[in-house]
C-alpha cells in the first residue's frame, strides 16, 4: 500500500520540532516522506527515480497527525472480567476474582478475548501493546490476526509457566511475524521463588537481555520482600542480576530513593498505571521524581480488570493530575513530558525504536486526531489541548504499519466486531457458568 | 415533536429499578410513556383518546437510553483560556491568567465563546449545566439559542456584579425561557466582603431561596476565613443565614466534621469537581464522608480553563478512583452511587426535578450510548461499565426537551460549529493581542 497524507497538520514528536502543516506518505511499512507541501516537491525532483502512484490519497483538513501511543503494560484477555471483579483491594482481586477464572481459561478463550482489548486500543489511537498474559502463542495469533503491534512478556510464576518455557517464548515470537516481539520477564517477586528469579537471570545473561516485571504496586508487597529477604523487590531484582541488561518495571508506586539510584544506574524504565492503581488503592507512583532524577517514564492502562478502561486520553491526565495532587504543585508534570512518555518513551521501552516518531525510514503507526470537535478549541496549544482535554472521541484514524485497522469507527482487523463479542458472550457464559 | 424511540435498554435511574428492553415515547418537551413493548401495547388500549402519531420513530438497537448528565458546576466562557493558564496554583491562576483576561470580554465574548463549551457538553452526554459566569444574560440567551438547559448563579464578588444586579437576575431569568432559571448565590467567601454577603442573605431570606458559592475550595482560603472570622467558610456563611432556605457549595474540598454538620442539617448539596481540584493542585474532596453522612453529591466539571475537558465520564471516574485512593480502599465508592451523582442528585441540586429520571411526565432530556464499542463489551455490568469504562464516544445522542441536539457528532444549535470556532479565534486574537 502506498498512502499519501496531505493538508495535515503534523506533530512528529521529535524534540524540538513544532507542530507544521503538510504531508506524509507512506510505502509498505514505512513512512518514507514527512515534510512541508514544498519539501515533498523537492523531494520529488531528488527521487525522479521513484515513481510515486499512490493507492489511496487522505484529506486530513488540517487535523492531526501524530504517532499512535504506546500500551506500556497491559493484559488484553482480561476483558472478560471487565466490570466483574471491581471495588476489591489487589490481593483479593487476584485470589476470589481473578485467579480462580483464569484457571479455566483454554488458549483459544485467550486469543477470542484479546480482540476485545486491540479493538478498544485502536479507538483510542494506541498502536503497539506491551503486553503480558497466561499463553504467549495464542495472544501473539491474536495481535497478528488483527495486525496489531504486540510486544510480550511472559508472566512465569511459581504457579504457572516455566523459565524453560520463557525461552521458548524468547526464541520463537522474536521474528516470527511482523507484529510479534518478546521481551524476558515474570510476574512478580511476590509470585516467584528465589530458584525461579536466579534461573530466569541465567536467561538475562545468556541473551544479554532485559528484564522486566510487575514491581513495588503495593506498599505490603515492598514490605513482604523486606521480611523476606531484607531488601525491596528492585534491590532484589538488581542482587541477582536480573536488571545487568537494562529492562524496567509496571506499576513501581512504591519505590524510595535507594531503588531509583538502581533503576537510574541500569537505565530502567518505569512504567506507570495510574488509572488502575487509583481503582485497585495501591497507591501514587512518584513520576515527578523518576522525571527529576532522568528516569524514563511510559504509561499503560494495565488490564481491563482493573482499570477498566484502555484510554490513553485518560491515562494521561491522570499522569499529570495526580502529580499535581501528589506535590499540591499545579506546576508538576508538564503535559508536553506527559505526550512523550505516551509515545516516544513507551516505543523506546518496548525496544520498538523505529516506531517512536513520525520521520523517514519509521514504522508507519500513526493516528489522525480531530481538531474540530469542540474539546480541541480554541487551539490555544494543541499539545495542552491533547493532555489536558483530548479524549477518544478524537481518534479518527489508527494506521499501523503502514494499513489503516481503525477508521472513524469502523475496524478492519479481520473479524467483525459482532463475532468478536458473541465469542466473549460464549466464553463468560461457560467461565462464569 | 413526537418521538419514538423503540428497541432500546433503558435506565431510568429510578431507585431499584432494572435496566430493561422496551420502549420511550416524548410529545414535546416531556416524556409520556416508557416501559416494556408490551406495556406500551395497554397504554395505548387505556389511551384511545390519544392519537399517536410520531414525527420521528427512531430504532434503538439495543442501546442504552438513560437521563442525560447533569454538569452542576461550570465557567462555559471561559473555554477561551483552554490550554492558556496551565500548571499554575489557584491564585497565580486567577490573579495573573484569568482575572486580566476576564476584565476585557465584552457581553457578546461571553455569549459566543459559552457557545464551544454548550457544544462540548452535548458531545459528553450533558443535557444540563450549573452556570456561573460574569453577565448572566448574555449567558442565558447562548443557551437559549443552542436550546441547552441552563441554571445559572451569579458570581456577585466586591469587584463585579452586586446584590442589586443579583435580585434582578434572580426575578428576570426566572421563567424568562424554557431554558433558563437562576439560583441565588454569590463568588466565593475570599472575593466578598461581609457586608455584601449580609445584604445577599436579606435576600435569600427575602425569596426563601438557596444559596450556593465556591466554598473551601483550598486550605489556604479556609484558612485565610478562619484568619478574619474565626470560623470556616461554611460556618460563616450559616452565621449569616444564608443557608437558612438550603442551597449547596462547589468544590468544599477542605472540609471538618463541624462543616459537615452543618451541610447535613442545612441539607446542602456538595458539588464536586475532581479533575479541576487535581490540575489545580487544590487537594481531593472528602466525598466518601459526604455520602456515609447522608450530604448529597453532585458533580461538575469546572470550566474549561481549570480543567480542561468538560467530560462527566473523566469526571465519574475520578470520583470514584480519588475515593479509593484517598481512603486507601478500592471498595470505596461504589460505581452505581456516582452514577447517581451525575445524574439524579445533579438535577435535585439544580433544581430541576423533573430533570431527574426517565419516567412519564418528565423533560425528556436522555441521551443515547453505544452499547456496541469495545470498552462496553462484555456486558457484565453495564452500570459499572458506564462508570469506570464509559467514554464520550460512547454519547450517539443528546436531547433536551424533547428535541435531539446533538446526534452522532452533528450538532443541532441554531449555528454551525465552524462559525463557533471564528468568533471565538477572533475574541482571543483581540483579547489576547
Amino acid at each position: 500500500m502506498r498512502t499519501r497524507f496531505y493538508n495535515a497538520r503534523i506533530l512528529t514528536m521529535e524534540d524540538g520540532r513544532d507542530i507544521f502543516e503538510g504531508e506524509l506518505w507512506v510505502v509498505g511499512d514505512r513512512i518514507i516522506f514527512v515534510g512541508t507541501e514544498e519539501e515533498g516537491r523537492h523531494y520529488c525532483d531528488s527521487h525522479k527515480d521513484t515513481i510515486l502512484v499512490w493507492d489511496e490519497e487522505i484529506d486530513c483538513k488540517k487535523n492531526l497527525l501524530m504517532p499512535g501511543f504506546k500500551n506500556a503494560h497491559t493484559h488484553s484477555a482480561m476483558a472478560l472480567m471487565r466490570s466483574k471483579a471491581d471495588d476489591l483491594p489487589l490481593s483479593d482481586w487476584l485470589g476470589t476474582q481473578i485467579f480462580p477464572i483464569e484457571a479455566k481459561m483454554t488458549v483459544e478463550d485467550i486469543y477470542h478475548l484479546s480482540k476485545i482489548s486491540i479493538m478498544e486500543y485502536l479507538t483510542s489511537g494506541m498502536t503497539a501493546a506491551f503486553e503480558m498474559y497466561l499463553t504467549p502463542f495464542s495472544v501473539a495469533d491474536a495481535f497478528r490476526d488483527c495486525g496489531f503491534r504486540c510486544v510480550q512478556t511472559s508472566c512465569v510464576n511459581n504457579f504457572s509457566q516455566s523459565v524453560e518455557l520463557l525461552e521458548k517464548y524468547y526464541t520463537d515470537l522474536n521474528g516470527r511475524d511482523e507484529y510479534n516481539s518478546f521481551i524476558l520477564g515474570i510476574h512478580a517477586e511476590y509470585t516467584c521463588s528465589k530458584e525461579l528469579l536466579e534461573k530466569t537471570a541465567e536467561l538475562t545473561h545468556k541473551y544479554k537481555a532485559p528484564f522486566w516485571a510487575h514491581i513495588s504496586e503495593t506498599e505490603s508487597e515492598v514490605k513482604e520482600c523486606r521480611d523476606r529477604y531484607g531488601m525491596s523487590p528492585v534491590e532484589f531484582f538488581d542482587s541477582l542480576g536480573l536488571f545487568d541488561y537494562g529492562g524496567g518495571g509496571y506499576h513501581l508506586v512504591w519505590t524510595d530513593d535507594k531503588d531509583m539510584e538502581i533503576m537510574k544506574k541500569r537505565g530502567l524504565y518505569a512504567v506507570t498505571n495510574p488509572a488502575s492503581n487509583m481503582k485497585l488503592a495501591s497507591g501514587v507512583a512518584p513520576i515527578s521524581d523518576y522525571v527529576a532524577k532522568g528516569i524514563p517514564v511510559a504509561i499503560g492502562t494495565d488490564g481491563p480488570a482493573s482499570n477498566n478502561c484502555l484510554d490513553m486520553f485518560r491515562e494521561m491526565f491522570l499522569v499529570t493530575a495526580l502529580s499535581k495532587i501528589r506535590n499540591m504543585d499545579a506546576a508538576s508534570m508538564d503535559a508536553s513530558e506527559v505526550l512523550k512518555m505516551a509515545t516516544v518513551n513507551g516505543a523506546h521501552a518496548m525496544g520498538l525504536k523505529d516506531a517512536d516518531v513520525l520521520a523517514e525510514g519509521k514504522l508507519a503507526d500513526i493516528i489522525m486526531l480531530d481538531m474540530t470537535q469542540p474539546n480541541m478549541q480554541p487551539e490555544n496549544n494543541i499539545v495542552k489541548n491533547i493532555v489536558y482535554s483530548g479524549s477518544k472521541s478524537n481518534v479518527l484514524m489508527t494506521m499501523i504499519g503502514g494499513i489503516i485497522r481503525y477508521n472513524r469507527g469502523k475496524f478492519n482487523i479481520g473479524a467483525e466486531p459482532d463475532e468478536i463479542y458473541a465469542k466473549a458472550y460464549e466464553i463468560s457464559k461457560r467461565l462464569y457458568a
